[in-house]
């Protein structure tokens, strides 16, 4: 058995030896199809059928128990009744078993005593030394040809191949074994991670990752076990290896689905889409998906870019194909003037050379050859379709061969449609062994590259490299924070969350808590004018709402009454609240409003937001969350990816805005965020960003504490 | 054979007799494909090999020419030499054939040379009075068993069902054969409508509308022959028989010089994407979503609304499908009490009785129909979608005839989603037979089901009525257009759009075009301030360029040092610019800025486009086109169907805005466009709109002509 990394996984992956305790001869029982999965996939090691009364199990020969099992044993695949587990992992520890699947259900999914129960099965493997996995799992199943091993209930045994699967929910398993069976996509490796009771989705992207027989690694979850190791993990692994995943329970009527399935912990689905952006991991949405970008992750290089070259035996999907190109964030690549003078020479007169190139419905091999070869080697082109339909001479099992032959000799993805049924059987074979991906509709196809070239650009961005600032005190923060706390307050007032930012370094503007009119004019007088006043209470969050702002305040006289109207408005409108005096603030020079806020996830800590302000943000949802720490890097990119982001770097003539600014603000969040986990949530609404070397200010804050 | 409708197409569709003019047995000709094509798929009336050399084809009597075939010929397929198809049209004239297929290419899409013979071949036919199909076509398919004709090359003969489809690509119509056939789903016709030299699209809805074995109709189109009539069949026809239509060449957009914002923002697809929604054809992307959405369309009644029931027996694949029906804009069903009191009865204790419903890994198929029937009966639920996932026990042929016994029952659409290998060609036959659509992801189920529920509400909307205000000035504005291209200008100035607007009942502001200062003062005297001056000059489209525009002014003082800053500016910065005074006008009351727009479409005449106002409106492109003219009904779809719609139906306690003159400026956009085809775009930005029956106001406008 080769040389695996990890060896507690690798007891359970590449084990000498098996006990399949709870095998069984009862027909359609889950102790037969185990036992008889490790015996007929052609396990290279020894299996030992355990059941209680059998002298054999198809013919091998039985015990009672492991312990009467008369040679060592490495790993025990456990299917007896959920009350009995635990003993039977007491009795694998006495053995010197060195992993265990437990396959039985009946634990936490079940609440109640299922929950008691499984912390029973958790000890005796921890008492025992046991890495154990699930329970309520269908297994793992391993095709290095020099182990063999389909210890699972599945009744399909995958081809060998170079990506892996490692899926929460057993019956999602079985319908990705099922869907890359049909489309001959081979794996290395399938785990069916059940209740995580032990082992979870880390353990085994710490495992694939070091795994030589392992490319691609695919990720159905409902929850994630520890976010911050799976971050860790999942950075280090996506430059070398892609990590796509599905995480399901997504919307709020997912997510409720998900509690009432696993039992598991659901955290807010902003938080999973930041985590995976943030270390790499390509998120998609379903199972097609999963496979569809596997596949050609797992045999086609990176794109160096997004410029495409698409040939086809037909216009009309062409044409579709560039429609799709542009839905998916594809360029059509523009092709150099020597690949058109060769596709002159080379293709049929009425072909169309440009791009998408037309080698027309009679097209042979050559043809094909001659485009794709001629695209490929073009300097404007990064990756290639090759789309095929079976027209009245087309050999598309000759084209496949082709089309493999020229991509092999080429450094750039080419992926492929055929549109066909007859010789579907025969060319997926050819493509297969051609290590070529192919597609059954062209949009697939191009969503594939798509996802390639993004995955590529997310690549480059340099190391994620947190800054910690030095420039800020602490102690004065957690002094305002303790004095909210002694009064009970679950926010802190405004001119406290000042205090908070700027002793964090942030860009707040002149402003003074006051208790007369007078000292309001003074305050105003110093910062020059104009300025805003606003009312100051432990008892009001909403200030607008009671006419306790008053903005644009020019003159003394202006101030005056301003101050005299916000505490007598408060006063009116909520007579119960206790006044605390006025903030005196100088207005910020106009620029583009932004939102920058934080909230805190029970399962990820600090999620850090930022959007631009206004309604129609709120609108059109176009905010950015990330999980915190966050680099400077990290902090630009999510400016980037707003969709408004054209606004603020340059548009139609206007100053591009302070976007150093706005990141180091977010930098500084992250930093807060984390120091202080007292901050329940915050927002900065507005921040308002000026134009470029200009800085920002803070305008408005909110922090809530508890 | 049947009483087929339209005698014209009747001779095409379901002909007496077949004349196969070239017809060949050359190997991998096409000559040969169609002639075997039309011999072996079991044509029900006679066919005629026409070879001007060969004895018999195939064993059949060939003749040298149509007119040496002794009996009467109904339709001649055409597969000569592109250079002798007019003459052998000719021939067919005099032979009396009543239809023609011309499958031969090299014509119009070659150019040159092919223009002009196609024009030929048109010419022949009209001459003899045959109605013409192609040329450069596949040919065509009715799989009626009392024709039973495929008279195309195609290598397939589909199964016979109640859709069809008419393409404007071969290949695609290839592919789509192809498709058809894997997925085990029947057609009634087939149409390949090639170039399109005389029959069209338009002709074949009108056919397929009639004909009684076609329940819904697939289109691929790459352009439309003529909107208009396009536009009153598919409206008249969507209704009863769902329309599902790809247009492809989204992309292919010519870099139009649009001189208004409107025009900028008109793709040169959002013509396409307008018309087909207001005649309630349902744009699609790709042929998997055509024949996804066809299947269920073909099979399933129309859902009463969006709430969907999900039954699995895969809790995953549930949650999976759950998120995906948010995605789509599903409702997850909220089931009755006594569908839950049933739910628990009939379903294992395990099982999650909850929308989604999971009946378990192990649920056999009394489960699974006990599951579908309580949700299909529940009164909360409109869909259901049935997940099925082989488990160790699972016999999925079962649970297909449980699930379509069960589904036969009720009035409501049910989907199926199989994951499986083996089982599927037996369940597929099981699930064609019960006529359920069968998807192979959840995905696809759901984004169907949430296709037929969108299908479905648009039918609900009234009658497409137009109405004519009566009450506008044609005069008036055919005055002011003359006097604008009497003088070569190609926008009138900005008080002729205001008169424009005013002659068609917008609602324009109080203004007066002066040429002295204290004709501004007057007329701000006469408005009430605050007003806003302008400059006019016919040399200056963008008057804000030029320091042109002052709004805000709220003295006489104000009003006179504009009027002379403007005029000032003017000439300061555009000194070669021709000025013709200053526009004075009443500044709007505070509103929701709106714009309003028409651009022209050389196809289809004019478009009118409405928005919010604003960059950010730019950025999101968050505008709806509509082809003139609209009906009230349909101005009011647009501005509902703008996403910002809700911070215009009344956001945060804000009063919603008037959206009856909103709609109504479209109304009478949409008839100053039609009455003037002189005007060549224009923008009305902003359109000031108020609250709620307060009206709205022009603002600012320009007009472009000629």
């Amino acid at each position: 058995m080769g040389d695996l990394p990890n060896s507690q996984l690798h007891s359970i992956f590449a084990p000498q030896s098996v006990a399949v305790i709870g095998a069984s001869i009862r027909p359609e029982s889950v102790g037969r199809a185990v036992f008889s999965n490790v015996l007929r996939y052609g396990y290279t090691g020894v299996v030992y059928p355990v059941n209680a009364k059998a002298r054999s199990i198809m013919g091998v020969r039985a015990y009672p128990s492991v312990l009467e099992i008369p040679d060592p044993v490495d790993l025990a695949v456990i299917i007896v009744p959920s009350f009995s587990v635990a003993q039977v992992l007491q009795e694998c520890g006495q053995k010197g078993i060195k992993g265990a699947i437990v396959i039985t259900a009946g634990f936490k999914e079940l609440g109640g005593e299922g929950i008691k129960r499984e912390a029973e099965v958790l000890n005796a493997a921890r008492g025992s030394g046991i890495p154990l996995l699930g329970p309520n799992c269908l297994g793992i199943i391993n095709t290095d040809p020099s182990v063999s091993l389909n210890a699972s209930f599945s009744r399909l045994m995958p081809s060998s191949g170079n990506i892996a699967l490692v899926s929460q929910s057993g019956a999602v398993g079985v319908a990705a074994l099922e869907y890359a069976q049909s489309e001959k996509i081979g794996l290395s490796k399938f785990v069916s991670v059940g209740n995580k009771a032990d082992l979870n989705e880390n353990d085994f992207l710490a495992y694939l990752h070091e795994d030589p027989l392992t490319d691609v690694i695919l990720l159905y979850l409902e929850d994630l076990a520890d976010p911050g190791r799976f971050f860790q993990l999942a950075e280090s692994s996506s430059p070398r290896k892609p990590i796509l995943a599905i995480k399901s329970g997504r919307t709020a009527a997912g997510a409720k689905a998900a509690s009432s399935h696993t039992g598991a912990l659901a955290g807010s689905d902003a938080a999973y889409d930041a985590l995976f952006a943030q270390c790499g991991v390509m998120r998609v949405e379903s199972l097609e998906e999963l496979f569809d970008y596997a596949l050609a992750f797992a045999t086609q290089p990176l794109p160096k870019g997004n410029r495409t070259a698409i040939v086809t035996n037909a216009g009309g999907l062409g044409i579709m194909a560039t429609d799709a190109a542009e839905r998916y964030g594809l360029a059509m690549a523009d092709f150099e003037e020597k690949t058109l003078a060769r596709f002159r020479e080379v293709l049929p007169p009425a072909a169309n050379i440009h791009n998408p190139v037309d080698v027309l419905g009679d097209a042979g091999e050559e043809c094909y050859a001659a485009a794709l070869d001629g695209a490929l080697a073009d300097a404007q082109v990064d990756g290639a379709i090759v789309i095929s339909t079976p027209q009245l001479m087309t050999n598309l099992a000759a084209i496949a061969a082709a089309v493999s032959r020229v991509a092999s000799g080429h450094q750039k993805p080419t992926l492929v449609c055929q549109m066909a049924l007859g010789e579907i059987e025969e060319t997926l074979t050819i493509l297969s062994q051609g290590r070529l991906p192919h597609y059954h509709f062209p949009e697939e196809a191009v969503r594939t590259l798509a996802a390639m070239a993004r995955y590529a650009r997310n690549l480059s961005r340099p190391l994620y490299q947190v800054k910690t600032f030095a420039d800020v005190d602490r102690e004065k923060v957690a002094q305002v924070l303790a004095g909210a706390k002694k009064e009970g307050r679950r926010f802190v007032l405004e001119p406290e969350a000042h205090r908070i930012f700027q002793a964090y370094g942030f860009p707040v503007l002149p402003h003074r808590w006051v208790r007369a009119a007078v000292d309001a004019v003074q305050a105003a007088e110093e910062f020059g004018y104009p300025v805003a006043v606003k009312i100051i209470s432990p008892d009001i969050v909403h200030k607008f709402e009671v006419g306790g702002v008053k903005t644009h305040l020019h003159t003394a006289g202006e101030v005056r009454r301003a101050y005299d109207q916000v505490l007598a408005d408060a006063r009116k409108l909520r007579p119960q609240a206790a006044l605390a005096g006025v903030l005196v603030q100088k207005m910020a020079a106009p620029g583009t409003e932004m939102i920058l806020g934080m909230t805190r996830d029970p399962l990820f800590g600090p999620l850090l937001m930022i959007g631009l302000g206004g309604t129609l943000v709120e609108i059109f949802k176009d905010v950015m969350f990330s999980v915190a720490p966050i680099s400077e890097e990290w902090a630009r990119t999510m400016v980037q990816d707003l969709k408004a982001f054209p606004l603020l770097s340059g548009y139609r003539g206007e100053p591009p805005r302070d976007l150093d600014i706005i990141a180091e603000c977010l930098e500084r969040l992250s930093q807060l965020a984390l120091d202080f986990p007292e901050i329940r949530e915050l927002d900065i609404n507005p921040l308002m960003v000026h134009a470029q070397g200009q800085g920002a200010a803070v305008v408005d804050a909110r922090i809530f504490v508890g």
